[in-house]
């Protein structure tokens, strides 16, 4: 028989195998599978994923769980006993039935969805969000929680995070940001951004972005860039991590950031100590924090000032037609410029955050029942007045542009803002820690960056839950402030204010 | 509880969904997967393939088994169970400590045979041989045989072929072989191949090659054409067939032939009919009569006057500068040269089939006990003497060249020729049913023969065992006599004899 621990340890070995397994499918999927074999893959996707689950969720595994938590173990096993326990705690309450309910009505509210956002037509898509807050309503009570049923949701994607400290937090950013972006609309300062819309080959973006990636310390050895519809990092191990992006001729911004975002989460799976592989120890702690990587490499680093001092010439050399006659200061001004818009995923580093507020306080106000799936249009359009003022012309550019909702991923959009709150504070520390940090990256030099984020960031793997994490790296629990300082610091020189 | 043919084939579905992952990260391995995920990946496959095996030999299985043997079925139905309950069976046999033994020896004398054939150092890798002998001896012995333990193995992949029937089809096929081969060599006929050697673009090589495959039928949204250092053709389903090739500039020949030949093994996976998916019924029926569908494309067509009639002219229009001055016929001779040769798998369409018997006929006399270890490399190079007419100057070039043997793959390589067998048998077939087939090839038009293999190999799955369907198909047992009449009718003709 064994360790109630190793036995725990055999099964969580297989599941993460599977997983593995898993994440190719997913990846292949989106990247190379030809177009007839996605009903075969949903097929094989789900027989793996039951069987993963099934194992997971076996009582051998829960009586495995119990003799361990009355085992001496080293902190790495502990970690890896606590993780393992909540996982199977929250997998064995929530029912086979309702799991089989959601998957298969996120399976049609998917169609549903898109079919709404095409025609615009929120009416076709609402009893479907009213039936997914059904579902996720069941699985909160299912769950349990503290203080309201989102807290339960929030802790899938946040572990540890509660609603009310988040609010708290998201509270003290909401107005200094609306105060910024007016403050910036009517600053008068407009750059250019029309060299950004020439075309821009697209061989040579692929070239730039796997050099950028490389000197980020992104280790082609063990990962990938192909390309797919929307880009993603997936990772098959620390070994095994996947980058995608996609390319225009005339977006060459989007392509460039898409891949250092997806280089930063992946830097955070290549950092794992490979001691831990397949298990909670050797795991990202949250998407929250997944997240302070990507966008710490995409806008602090890669929308920085420094940054552009080593890569302008060589971006310039690159792209010397569209790029003729454009300075540093004109390029840097445009790959910042700040103006309100309906799509998130197309929102610039200051107003991205409102659109996520906006999304948070709508969840929140749909699982506390004081917001109606039918108001969702207006109370979506009049926040958007209120924190960018502007009002999405029709649902397609408001309320139905996501497409988390339709398979019921309430809770994760939080995570977003964490991200960004997260990187300025950690940010804030490894400038404190390495004093030279931006003459590094004036000069190229990435690898400082990487490697402080590796020893303080990726090698803990799950050791600390997000807000440990912060406390213990920073000194201080979360807070708005480092975030609101960058972006005042920042922004106030781009425009003047 | 249901039928139990009901519940054998739950059990079949989900061995399915696994062996499509399975390929999938068989398929990526070779072709995308960065260096460092090699360790991951093993592990993950080692975990696929366990769970698949556990399930299928599980008691649940045996007892769905036996029920469904005294239930009334369907002639669909009654395919997969005898297939199925022949898998089962076999896989009951062998202990799992005997595949245990298996995969961990073979996994270390793979490596040491790749180290032994660069160095060309038999005495280190024979021991291996003698152990992997000794553990597939014990495979035949655990599983049964009527007349000699070779049996078992050769049933891997021919099912229900036997030895002495091959043995005799192959004793018919030599002398007449050995003769032609000689009396090319005085023939005296030399022709020009010089010009295959010069620079054909690796982007027109791809796009010729997808082209033709596209012609034969081919459908890239079932499918895939990828690079990977060894040709194969992998499946995921029938709606997601892949191949691979290898591009050298100065090797167009190899890449072309190589397509084709992998699209032919692609059209029987495309062909099976998706009802039966992930079943016996909807799989191909045995080594043998896969490599019939590749190698009748690949040789039979692909290296035919008729089908150059066509593409000669698309081919000179592909790579003009090398293919100035080169005249139809100096293409066709020259990819139809015969010249005896050290490496199986760069012999011609003649001698290709001497490699086979002689290794067909050490592996017998192996296991028989009539062949020792120590003495394969003499043994190799008499028999090349006497087939061939040449002796290769080391073990490198000899014994040590493939891979098959590393990996305890006894059994397999008499597969090669029958699929040579099967091809001359059906395709005579075809020409009986298509009097206008040569006429069809002649003007491009593929589909037609694409179309008879369908109907008549492809679509019939499992439904009959290999001597079956030749029979079947063609009204007549397996001969060698189709195979030596295309042979001499094509040779005869090239080389004026």
């Amino acid at each position: 028989m064994g360790k109630g621990y190793d036995r725990m340890m055999v099964v969580q070995r297989e599941v993460a195998d599977i997983g593995g397994a898993l994440s190719l499918l997913g990846w292949d999927q989106e990247t190379y599978m030809p177009r007839r074999g996605a009903e075969t893959r949903g097929r094989q996707l789900g027989t793996l994923a039951g069987i993963s689950h099934t194992r997971f969720t076996s009582a051998e595994m829960g009586a495995a769980i119990s003799e361990a938590q009355s085992e001496t173990l080293t902190p790495d096993e502990q970690v890896n006993l606590r993780e393992i326990a909540r996982s199977y705690d929250r997998s064995r309450k929530i029912s086979t039935e309702l799991v089989k309910d959601i998957t298969e009505t996120s399976s049609v509210a998917i169609e549903v969805w898109r079919e709404a956002r095409q025609n615009n037509d929120f009416p076709a898509f609402s009893p479907w969000i009213s039936r997914l807050v059904g579902l996720q309503k069941q699985v909160a009570e299912a769950i349990g929680y503290t203080d309201e049923p989102y807290d339960a949701l929030l802790d899938e994607y946040e572990p540890g995070a509660s609603t009310r400290d988040i609010a708290g937090v998201f509270e003290t950013l909401r107005d200094p940001l609306v105060d910024l972006v007016a403050r910036i609309r009517h600053s008068g300062v407009v750059s250019r951004a029309d060299f950004l819309e020439c075309e821009f080959p697209i061989a040579d973006q692929e070239r730039f972005g796997v050099t950028v990636s490389r000197q980020m310390g992104f280790d082609y050895d063990a990962g990938r860039l192909d390309v797919s519809p929307h880009p993603f990092c997936t990772h098959m191990g620390a070994q095994d991590v996947r980058l995608t992006t996609r390319y225009a001729p005339n977006l060459p911004t989007q392509s460039l950031f898409g891949i250092i975002h997806e280089a930063g989460h992946g830097l955070y799976e290549q950092g794992q100590d490979p001691v831990f592989e397949g298990t909670p120890r050797g795991s990202s702690v949250s998407l929250g924090i997944h997240e302070s990587q990507s966008r710490m490499w995409e806008n602090m680093v890669g929308r920085s000032r420094a940054f552009w001092r080593f890569f302008f010439p060589r971006f310039v050399d690159t792209f010397s037609g569209p790029m003729q006659g454009v300075s540093e200061d004109e390029f840097y001004a445009a790959i910042n410029r700040v103006e309100p818009s309906f799509i998130r995923v197309e929102a610039d580093e200051v107003t991205y955050n409102l659109h996520i507020l906006l999304r948070f306080e709508i969840e929140r106000g749909l699982f506390a029942g004081d917001i109606a799936v039918d108001d969702l249009p207006s109370v979506w359009n009049a926040k958007m007045e209120t924190y960018l003022g502007i009002v999405p012309p029709d649902d397609r550019q408001g309320v139905l542009q996501d497409i988390h909702w339709s398979h019921g991923g309430f809770g994760y959009f939080p995570t977003y803002t964490l991200g960004n709150l997260y990187a300025a504070q950690f940010y804030r520390a490894a400038e404190q820690d390495l004093p030279n940090l931006e003459d590094h990256i004036a000069r190229g030099e990435l690898l400082p960056l990487r490697d402080w984020l590796r020893e303080h960031i990726h090698r803990p793997g799950m050791t600390y839950r997000a807000g440990e994490l912060v406390q213990k790296v920073t000194g201080t629990p979360l807070s708005a402030s480092y975030f609101l300082n960058y972006m005042q610091r920042k922004f106030n020189a781009l425009y003047r204010l």
